[in-house]
């Protein structure tokens, strides 16, 4: 597949410009046009990100346990193929890439139905897929790219007999429709709105040198931090921090403790605390104290990732237990929430569910598991 | 709670007295009112068995993995309280106890719903829950009994904000409604229609012991043997074979290869290859080889546990690998897929799913995780 979207390059863009160019003058939204481009660079990115996964260790057959019992029995529990997965995911092309490689490297069958302004390019991609299958012994049906109704999607979703996994990618009108009408179960890879917070006695700099990478690194990705907790003793920082922001720019709201100390701050309502903007905006809140700021998460936030900076050993170690998320950090960025970086290897994105996996979802999280058992006529009757 | 189980014995005897007369007058069949019974000797083996969840080691906290990253970070994949979880099985009060003890065990709250035949015993075991729960310091509401009607039952199955998985445990009907009305994640702990397969070269004697076992020690649970798959060469021993259960006072049923050998030996339709019975019946079927078994067990069985009896390592090999099913074992009975003798400590039951937990539910799989991530000030976009 490599070598194939290196040799049909030409035909992947030029399927990807006609998608572009039929989102723009239908007026589909700028932000969203941008998520639909799938140009030079981003395909090699991805011919290079399918090295990455080739290279990864096949998580199948190999064991989470062995036990030899007193019986005499042992008793592996050994990883193996969920069987067939369907991946539903807004119109953003390079998901057609990574999410047909990472189920088929975990020996999983993917059904692959991207948003439908992107279906010249994931046709295209599709048809890359069948080619390089079939060209490598496997099955050409192992990765197949559709491109169904709503509809008919609504249908697939009850073919639970012939679906053993459903993960739905996206926003949330997506996650709500495919979570209440799907009859197979579902892996959500929903909303991040991920907090920071800068406790009492933390270093300021290192407070904001991780405040500043969360939020504006790559303010578009569910881990990026969308409000601020400040401690009430780091408050008198307040000009400092805004400014850090504003320098970036970011637009800053306030809660009334921050716009007392800036008075150029907007005015944040309930609203925001409970808004992902995915965007240059940051929402900035004075709690009390530690405890305040674990109930602001748990209660506001999506229990995707939130951080710390402190100094304080038992705070550490109470947020970390606390607050109820994916992944919390202490003294680290909240960029850091992400397979590769974790040692997990590539991932296929991050579960917001407790259930089966949670944050990162990388090979070992698209395997199922199976009890092998080798005896030598052992019977229960007679023990 | 295994105190107030002794002191208060005849509370709990006499309750289910009136349970078990109420069902009689009301006609319940013979089977379930076995069920429903909840005798001296049934409420000893729970004391004992709350005393052997107590000694089990609390999954909670405990690391899957942890790692030092290039960058510094420390990443630990740490076991954490799933939250809510809301157990809905049939009217057997013994589950009442257990699946009290194990989701507690594992930090979590439960909502126990058993079969409103066993309302007044099951009330009775949640009181004692809540003062024993009270007594130990824990909130009262940790383990709560509820006996809603179905419609209360399927309104509390929309709470997806307030519980976080859902477990149901019995026949067809009740999974089928809870899976297919709930909004909250499900796992479900349904049949077993488990096959033990005579491959061509089996020790005779061996088999039988472990195909007798398989069937005769517990008939009425989930993995006990149903259907019995014989090696076209391994026919000539029919007689023994049919004898072994007939001797046990199992009813044999067999294919057409079978009654030959054996003329008295009932018809086998293609119903029974699909047919839990959970009862001393047995059916038999003469296959031409392994791989036939294997088609047998992944088309009519439910993926639950399956055995082969063999001498011949590549095929103990393939039979592991191919057979689709959360337990395969090689030479041992079916009766081993057991969290117990598995070496998981007490389980809660055995999914029937691949999602999140497959096979015995121990208490491990009665957690999530989160990723508890230690660094001192890294940010990404430095790095």
């Amino acid at each position: 597949m490599a070598e194939r979207l290196e040799s049909r390059k030409e035909d992947v863009l030029e399927a990807n410009k006609e998608d572009v160019s039929t989102a723009e003058s239908s007026g589909l939204p700028p932000n969203m046009v941008e998520r639909l481009r799938f140009g030079e660079a981003s395909l090699n990115a991805r011919i290079r990100s399918l090295g990455e996964i080739e290279s990864l260790a096949d998580p199948v057959g190999r064991a989470i346990s062995v036990d030899r019992r007193p019986n005499g029995l042992e008793v592996a529990r050994v990883r193996a193929p969920l069987g067939v997965i369907l991946m539903i995911y807004e119109a953003r092309p390079h998901v057609t890439v990574n999410a047909g490689a990472l189920p088929l490297k975990a020996g999983n069958a993917v059904i692959l139905r991207g948003g439908l302004e992107a279906r010249r390019t994931n046709a295209m991609l599709g048809a890359l897929w069948r080619e390089s299958l079939s060209e490598a012994g496997l099955p050409e049906d192992a990765i197949q790219v559709v491109s169904g109704t709503h509809e008919e999607m609504q249908d697939l979703l009850q073919y639970r007999e012939h679906i053993d996994l459903v993960i739905p990618r996206g926003g949330k009108g997506l996650i709500e429709t495919v979570s209440s009408k799907s009859a197979i179960p579902v892996v959500k890879h929903f909303e991040g709105l991920c907090h920071v917070f800068i406790d009492e006695g933390a270093d300021i700099d290192r407070a904001l040198a991780i405040a500043v990478d969360s939020k504006c690194l790559m303010p578009e990705v569910c881990n990026a931090m969308e409000t601020l907790l400040v401690a009430e003793p780091m408050a008198e920082h307040m000009q400092r921090i805004v400014r850090a922001f504003s320098e970036n720019a970011v637009t800053v709201k306030g809660c009334e403790k921050v716009r007392q100390r800036v008075p150029t701050v907007l005015e944040a309502t309930e609203k925001d605390w409970r808004t992902e903007y995915l965007d240059n905006v940051i929402s900035i809140r004075v709690v009390e104290d530690i405890d305040k700021a674990i109930e602001h998460a748990n209660l506001h936030g999506s229990h995707h990732t939130d951080a710390i900076v402190t100094n304080n050993l038992e705070h550490a170690r109470r947020f970390s237990r606390e607050v109820d998320s994916a992944v919390v950090l202490v003294n680290a960025s909240t960029m850091f929430c992400d397979g590769q970086t974790l040692g997990m290897g590539a991932e296929i994105g991050i579960s917001t569910d407790k259930l089966h996996a949670r944050g990162p979802m990388g090979l070992e999280e698209l395997t199922t598991y199976k009890f092998v058992i080798y005896g030598d006529g052992q019977v229960m009757g007679q023990a």
